[in-house]
This record gives structure tokens, C-alpha cells and sequence, in this order.
């Protein structure tokens, strides 16, 4: 009966719900409103994204989400030849995957409101000490991920954006033009702390409000309790819902 | 295609999505295994959750939630001749109208896990300042909540948890085992505090996973990264999904 937003995506996605997240925080904007569904896969890529896509959006549903977010690329941009090489996919690849996936979302619904979210930035002196802590100074000599090739696949999802008029957040450039964003929103130079969570929460809720899809516009489910007369509260619920 | 878990309640509820809430903790648990949604209706009591029962739980739909925790009292015990009477339902009526809540989702599906939660304690105290803090000192000379009150509510949802041999946490009691509740717990003598959610996040994961709801035992629903081979991802997908 309520509206659905689903949150595809990778890690990034996935732990949306822990505290401070993006995904937690819109559960609580559109609370009453519509549910927010989380579908965050750790590690993967586009590639093995589009396996999961007649399974997560049946082209025969009834009731498809009315907005998806769709938030991959920091697994894709892994560095060919470095450790994490099993993920990585081309970025002309990422491009036409991305582009694979909205034409199946837009196949389950045509008015689906789809939100393209690019890659973070990534820091490597992050990265490099989070590996160092847990595996010791050994490792990483090379990094598994830059912030240059992080852009790259940015740019690439941007530009499919436009070419076929979907909305996007790249969060690659919003990121970087906070002084200290390497610290100040990456916890191990890859994924979000709080303060990153925020930023991803209002650009999600700045896009969502400039579509049709805005909180404070959409009716309650059922009445407020402050309508609701305490000797006859049916009055409330046959005028509201009955 | 994934089970459903529901939250419905009052405020308690509502709430439970924001930073430390219990709600998203869940969420994150059951993360790839389970979809959790918020029912929560701020200021809600029993009876007028009733209205809402037809529409929220279905009695021909074809996937009911698998689990459900009922989450109310803190309202119905607000006190008769005080600012929020109109909150105010006698105590054996709270006590009838869990009993037909539980009635009608066991209807809607005679497996489903029911876990009743009690009101949490009340800090009259905590509840005074908070009124202070918005009215100035003209208000609230009398309380409109005891936790006396509470306590009664309380006991009443635990003997019907019991009548009908369905799961309950204690929240009241629980919450009053450990020194300084009233400010650890209560962010405003009534509502929770980070600290308070994690008790109810971790009272409800013991519940469930003393049932056959456990997070840890229920597979995911793709497979983990790890499983993936980089040169032939369909591999893993078909031995998982099709």
C-alpha cells in the first residue's frame, strides 16, 4: 500500500543503516510516507549487479519502487593488476552496465524516478593505513584504489546521466570541495563516516525534492494524533481513511 | 521475495530510524536477509491502533510480515485529568486491545512471530524538565505521566504475553535493572536515548533469535563477494539463484 524507495547499490549502500547512515536517515524523513528498502551488496560491481536485477526488480511486479537509487563504482574502479583486480570492471564497462540497469528498471516502470549516485573520492593515505592496521606494514605497497581512477568512473556515470536524461549526485566532486573531506567524510579512505553519510543523505533528499518525491509534500498514511478526538476518534479515521 | 519484518508502535517506533535507533539497527542485522519497516504512529495509543489494523495488516494478503513487535502503552498510560488525558485508555482496555491487535495479525498469518514490548519507565522528573525547557516554568505542575502508571501498563501487557503464550520483553522493568536509567536511557523521561535504543535493538535480537528469526542462520540472498570468480561470475549466481 505505501510507496517503496530502494537503495541498490554496493558497501556503501549496505551499511547505510548503521548509525549516522544516508539510508536510516531517509527512512526517518519518509517515515509514514514510504518505506525505504535497502539493497546494499559489499564488494560487488556493476558487472555481477546486473545477476541480481530480474530477481530485485521483476519486470511482472504489481507494485515496483516509485524511486531507486543506484550507487556503484567504488569496487569497479579497483586497479587492474593490484590485489583487489577481481573486481574490477572497465570503466566503458561500468558505463554500459549503469546504462543496462536503468533500462531495466525502466522496463519495470516507466516512472520510476531513477537517482545515478557516482563513486566517493578515494584517499589513498587512507586506504593505505586502514590495510596497515589490520595486515601491518607488509602490504599495500601499491594502492588497490585512487581518487584519479575513482574520477574517471565518476565522469563516466555523469556523463550517461545526461546523455539519457537520468538525475545523478556526483558525490566524487561534492566531496572534494570540503577542505579535509579525506578525513572529515572517508573512515578508511573508501567508505563513509557520519558527516559522509550526511552529505549523501541531502543530496539524495535535494534530488528527491526537486523530482515529485519530497517528504514534506507527501500525506500522511493515517492521521496525526493531534486530529484525532479522544471520544470519537472514528471521526478522525473515517474522514482520513475509511 | 524477502520476508518482512514490521515495528509497530507509537513515537517509540516512529523514532527508531533516527542516529542509534533501534529500528535501523535491525535493519543493518538483517541486512540482505530481511526487509524491516517502520508502523510507527507518534502519540498513538492502543485504540486508535486499531483503526489501523485492516490497513496495515491485510487480512488476504499473500506475505504477511514473518515478525512483528507491538510497541505501545507509553500513551495509553498518560494520566487521566492531566494535559494528555485525551491519550489516556484504563488499563484492561490496553490490556483487550493487545489481545485483538495479536488476534488479528495471527489471523492475517497464524505463523507469525509476535513479540509484545511494555512501555518504557517514565522519569517524572526528566519529564518535567524537558516541559520546562519548552513551556517555562508555568506548566507541568503536575505530572502527566507517572512511572507508577507505567508500571502498571507494563505488567498488564507481560500477563497477556503470558495468557496467550505469546514472546514479550519487559522494557519497564528491564530498563530500571541498570543505575541512572532515567537520564541513560531517557532522552526526555519518556523517549530513548541512543543508549536506551540499544537496549531495545538488543532485548528484540534476543527474542528473535530465540525463536527461528535469527539473522545469523538465514542465508543471504546473493551471494558474498568473496564467492564470486572475477573470470566467471555467472558461476556463483547460478549455483545460488537460478
Amino acid at each position: 500500500m505505501r510507496p517503496q524507495i530502494v537503495l541498490f547499490g554496493d558497501s556503501i549502500t549496505e551499511q547505510s543503516f548503521r548509525p549516522g547512515g544516508w539510508g536510516a536517515a531517509l527512512s526517518d524523513t519518509y517515515s509514514r510516507k514510504a518505506d525505504v528498502l535497502v539493497r546494499g551488496y559489499g564488494g560487488y560491481n556493476t558487472r555481477w549487479a546486473l545477476f541480481l536485477l530480474h530477481q530485485l526488480f521483476p519486470l511482472d511486479s504489481t507494485k515496483p519502487p516509485v524511486a531507486t537509487t543506484i550507487f556503484f563504482g567504488a569496487n569497479d574502479a579497483a586497479l587492474l593488476g593490484r590485489n583487489s583486480e577481481r573486481q574490477h570492471v572497465p570503466v566503458e564497462d561500468y558505463k554500459e552496465n549503469l546504462r543496462n540497469i536503468i533500462r531495466h528498471l525502466k522496463e519495470s516502470s516507466p516512472t520510476m524516478l531513477v537517482v545515478l549516485i557516482t563513486p566517493p573520492p578515494v584517499c589513498e593515505e587512507g586506504r593505505k593505513q586502514y590495510a596497515e592496521s589490520l595486515y601491518g606494514e607488509k602490504v599495500m605497497k601499491l594502492p588497490e584504489r585512487t581518487n584519479e581512477a575513482a574520477g574517471l568512473y565518476a565522469k563516466a556515470c555523469v556523463e550517461l546521466a545526461e546523455e539519457i536524461g537520468t538525475r545523478s549526485i556526483n558525490l566524487w566532486s561534492k566531496m572534494q570541495e570540503t577542505e579535509g573531506w579525506q578525513k572529515k567524510f572517508l573512515s578508511d579512505g573508501l567508505h563513509l563516516t557520519p558527516e559522509g553519510n550526511a552529505v549523501v543523505y541531502q543530496e539524495v533528499l535535494k534530488v528527491f525534492n526537486e523530482a515529485w518525491l519530497s517528504a514534506a509534500e507527501m500525506p500522511y498514511d493515517f492521521p496525526h494524533h493531534s486530529e484525532i478526538d479522544g471520544k470519537n476518534p472514528e471521526r478522525a479515521f473515517q474522514q482520513r481513511c475509511l
